[in-house]
């Protein structure tokens, strides 16, 4: 039950309140994989410069992440500079260096076509749906997107929507994208263009899987101490995908499960810089949070009052 | 196991997206006495001017709400006028007249001190100590506040909540009263000061109920229509004030059933103008809403996947 992501391969450097970093790994594929790689097996596809530290991306593979869909070819890697807000509610990009990313045309190699649940990251709707031409059979496709194709590949993204079992993406693109400023509308207009699942990601609050049989909704996890935002949708997103590939199990009782898990992994990748966080992270660690899910919204329906 | 509230009793002029109102019934306590009182009867302590609708007013005691407490004085009545933008995300107050309730000095009727349950609304953290004053042996104390207490009469705040067993206020508040911008860490600072519990509402998410023994998240409910969000924090408080004082039990377990209760009244107040949704809402309704939540958040516990 193969899981395929294709997406960025970035450097990132990120300051927040609390520290900075320079030139850490990054990029949608990335965080996705070594998310979901604690779950399940992960098949990369992207693209890298001459000058990417190939000895820290393959450091990922040790946990279970095939990077053979990964090339490296001549040219400067995608660079993203940002600077958080002391309350790390907002963030500004300093610089954008796309380098060899605005030529990425995925590739799928031969042994991934057969993948049974494939990851879309946030790249040009044109290369979601190239990518999808390369595969064979997938049980379950889910992608993200981005105010900017929203706004700039808009026919493109629509007949993705169309191939697409689900769609992850924050309320303000939801929002953009329908054109409704209501999440549960917009997300009951997007259903209608393709997808059967809509995750509405609602940063620190949490996030709502919306399908036509129910809304589920799971709370962010409790935190104290968030250390660096970025890429906890990607996070959210490995963890959702893994839990699905690794139980192969694409009822709306197991997309529930998988919410849980993708705010488990999501909590976990703010807690430090990069992916730094799942490097020591353990299987009995996931499993703990997601338990602690279920005690943060327990509660038994309440007997009806007798006294009115 | 009398409830009672102490707050502003209103005539709101609101402008949303979808329509107007002008002197509509409004202010805290009519908003908790609407909301609560379908649960359990609600004693109000309050002041209006001589220009009140008092047969509107009078129209809710039907409900079971007990107006003893309702002095009728000289002046003009408390107005409040203001507009939403368009997404209902913000509120512009376009003009606020105290009237009386500039000279409102709590007094509690005989009949209303032995009041186990008591919400202290959003009003001066002085009145809100008087008001403690004078009842005999509440078994729980909530209270509502707002920023101008809490930059104005830090004192008096920081005395009353000595005093209470719960504070409820919206995240801004929490923030600005630790002056810790992580909800969680200003919730831990809070119960440092003396509440046993902190709500933390957070409008169109939800609202979180912090203890010293756990944490527990509901989320707000999935509304595809909004009207008029005036009043939904005091419509959550009746409806959690009204569960515990119906159930009569403090226990943390309750306290969470409270806060579900709570979250689908604060979903009611929204749905129309003013207090105008719980005038035709039944036990039922509510019940029915409060059992919806239990499948808003359900899953069963993720088996361990066993690929990797």
């Amino acid at each position: 039950m193969s899981l395929l992501v294709v997406g960025s391969i970035a450097l990132d450097s990120v300051q927040t309140p609390f520290g900075s970093t320079a030139d850490a790994l990054g990029g949608s594929a990335v965080f996705f994989a070594a998310s979901g790689a604690l779950l399940h097996p992960v098949q990369v596809v992207g693209v890298v410069g001459h000058d990417y530290p190939m000895d820290r991306l393959e450091h990922l593979a040790k946990r279970g992440i095939d990077l053979a869909g990964v090339s490296q070819v001549h040219g400067e890697s995608f660079r993203w500079k940002g600077k958080y807000s002391y309350d790390l509610q907002n963030r500004e990009t300093l610089e954008t260096r796309l380098g060899v990313f605005a030529e990425f045309a995925p590739r799928i190699p031969e042994q991934f076509r057969d993948a049974r649940y494939v990851f879309l990251g946030n790249i040009d709707p044109e290369l979601q749906l190239s990518v999808l031409d390369q595969v064979h059979e997938p049980a379950l496709v889910a992608c993200d997107t981005m105010n900017y194709w929203i706004q700039g590949k808009h026919e493109a993204l629509m007949a993705l929507l169309r191939r697409v079992d689900v769609l992850l993406v924050n309320d303000a693109e939801a929002r953009q994208l329908s054109g409704d400023w209501n999440v549960y509308r917009a997300a009951r207009w997007i259903l209608k263009q393709g997808p059967r699942f809509v995750v509405v990601k609602q940063g620190e609050y949490g996030a709502v899987l919306v399908g036509n049989d129910g809304i589920f909704y799971v709370p962010a996890y409790p935190l104290e101490q968030v250390f660096d935002p970025t890429g906890a949708g990607d996070a959210f997103a490995g963890g959702f995908m893994g839990h699905l590939a690794a139980s192969n199990d694409t009822t709306p009782a197991n997309l529930r499960r998988a919410m849980v898990y993708g705010s488990a992994m999501g909590s976990f990748a703010v807690e430090e810089f990069s992916v730094q966080r799942f490097d020591e992270l353990t299987r009995d660690q996931v499993r703990e949070r997601v338990r602690a899910f279920a005690d943060l919204v327990r509660f038994d329906i309440p007997p009806v009052p007798e006294t009115v």
